[in-house]
């Protein structure tokens, strides 16, 4: 019997030190996708320095693709996708057409190793007969110029999502079981020293607590350009995290889920002293788009339906949709003719915006 | 008898303008401070390119001195001083601070050609027997390395703040209402078509409704690094601007002024296809302080006196002050020792900053 067939979609910290664990573990066959690096991952693989997988030099994956279709067309049809990719819906190409090349109706299990909020709906969409899983790291691992560098010991928390619109539950959760017990061996190192995998039993309620820390954190720091610490001396906890953080308890309440008031104290300490920079902020500082819509605009969705009052987040968020349309014109993902808006009521400009952009699009 | 001796404070812009301004009509003695510029100045004076002024090169304002203290030495006490320095108290050295040599008791009248909401009362409660003048520009004027260039007729609005802790206010007005009409005389051209001085017979009113302006668009701009018209693409009139706007008009009737709701879309409109910003967001990209606490923390505390909820407008300044706070530490104008805050619970960061900082001024 062969082994199951695994495709790594993604790779920055948290996708290569993933392809290592479960090449390591010589359970599975690993597929890497590589996109900007590939190259110089095929001449000299990766240096990793890892906490719990040592120094290991010029790693090389089993297999390493440039793209989702070159690995379906070498290297065949994939039990698991596990996508590790940054997750942005409004950033042109989405990830379910990232991965939809190597999705086989019914076969794959797409694991979203993503932050967020409803990231499992489009997927479950357009992909309704394929079991969608959970994974939240608390890895901290950064991939600069293929060396890895990883600093946490590789834990994990991996559940199944929701999957209201199935028209067999009953099947689909037993299916998503047996996946996500496989998945979850295959990824298991023998010695738990080195890697932790759990059963995340309440997916949702996992991925709101996690919110506390990135709706309020991650959104205020990379609007001011200033690191967590930095912003806690100038006040912040009382000012804007704890409020902020309040919303998200709140919105949490509204669907059904109670948070422990632990919590938030909890990430308002997480990195006391440390004086960090949270990936939304790196990611403003370094120009790249945003996850705003999983960790934002999703959110307040869900707060709007419930009628549930979040004006901090909500400024946060029209203020942050600022920030993304500028890292949008930089990044050439919009384009602004000023010509056009002259002499034009600037009411009016959102919607002459939204048709240049359509013209573009077609 | 000898003409009004009169200081002119800033030598940015509208301060270079108003020297040239009162030197033409040559009704009064003109001493302008000129910090940074001053060897230039001395030497070469500065090319004006003016659209009523015309073009003058190497103009040399009278008299010119480097600090107030040395203006007070050289050219004795004075009747007005026209401040003209941008305002922001939290930056160091305070407005009073810097003029305070050059006042004389109940001789000099003080004319704040400034932005911003209470900035009349410090002047007030330092130089209580002094009148203290209101003086709103719509001029248009910049000075980049002693070339200024000033696109808009040089108009004005000249009037007395309210001063409600004066013990003797019929002889105050009196004085003050004396004042304002010989201070109108000497800035007003003969020709109208020049230079047009209007008397300002609500100076309150008139600050609240330049907020409107002020306090939403400066403000969101400058947070978000983006002019005013490409957030305006991004659906900014609708989601912060006009919300924002609603915001300062129920605040000013809280403090019993009524302002007219189209002044809302006068200011909306007012940059309509310019793609510009504003002065804040300029101060942000430069690095400078902003003027924070008078366009955006003083309104809020009469919001909070009057038991007014202003969400959007609180967000913004708690936003803006780690904004401000980053660029003080950008300028030393703050200190920050990372090693001070390791191991220390983040919710006392602000108690030993401030404990910090106080041992620095001390």
């Amino acid at each position: 019997m062969s082994l199951p067939n695994v495709l790594v979609v993604g790779a920055g910290g948290v996708g290569t030190i993933a392809a290592l664990a479960l090449t390591i573990n010589k359970k599975c066959d690993v597929t890497l996708v590589v996109r900007s690096d590939y190259e110089h991952v095929i001449k000299y693989g990766y240096d990793i320095d890892s906490v719990t997988y040592g120094k290991i030099n010029n790693w090389k994956p089993p297999h390493v693709t440039k793209t989702v279709q070159d690995a379906v067309t070498k290297f065949g049809e994939f039990d698991y996708i596990v996508l590790t990719t940054k997750n942005i819906p409004d950033g042109g190409l989405t990830c379910e057409d990232i991965i939809r090349p190597a999705v086989t109706e019914k076969r794959t299990t797409i694991i979203l190793v993503q932050n967020g909020m409803g990231i499992e709906k489009p997927m479950q969409e357009q992909f309704p007969d394929n079991v969608v899983l959970s994974d939240i790291q608390f890895i901290g691992s950064t991939n600069l110029n293929c060396k890895v560098h990883n600093s946490h010991k590789d834990q994990s928390f991996v559940g199944i999502f929701e999957n209201k619109n199935h028209p067999n539950p009953e099947e689909y959760y037993e299916r998503a079981d047996a996946k996500v017990k496989e998945f979850m061996e295959l990824y298991q190192h023998e010695d738990e020293a080195i890697n932790k995998v759990n059963f995340d039993a309440n997916v949702k309620k996992s991925r709101w607590e996690k919110l506390i820390y990135n709706s309020a954190l991650n959104t205020v720091t990379a609007l001011v350009d200033l690191d967590v610490n930095r912003c806690q001396i100038a006040s912040a906890n009382e000012t804007l995290f704890r409020p902020a953080m309040d919303e998200i308890i709140k919105i949490a309440a509204s669907d059904g889920v109670t948070l422990e008031p632990s919590s938030k104290d909890k990430f308002i300490h997480i990195g006391d002293g440390l004086f960090y920079s949270p990936s939304m902020l790196v990611d403003h500082r370094k120009g790249q788009l945003m996850e705003l819509e999983i960790i934002l605009g999703n959110p307040l969705i869900v707060a709007k339906e419930n009628n549930v009052d979040a004006p901090i987040l909500s400024v946060l968020y029209n203020l942050l949709t600022l920030v993304q349309f500028k890292i949008k014109e930089q990044r050439g993902v919009i384009k602004i003719d000023e010509d056009d808006y002259k002499r034009i009521d600037s009411d009016k400009y959102p919607r002459i915006f939204a048709e240049a952009q359509k013209e573009i699009l077609e």
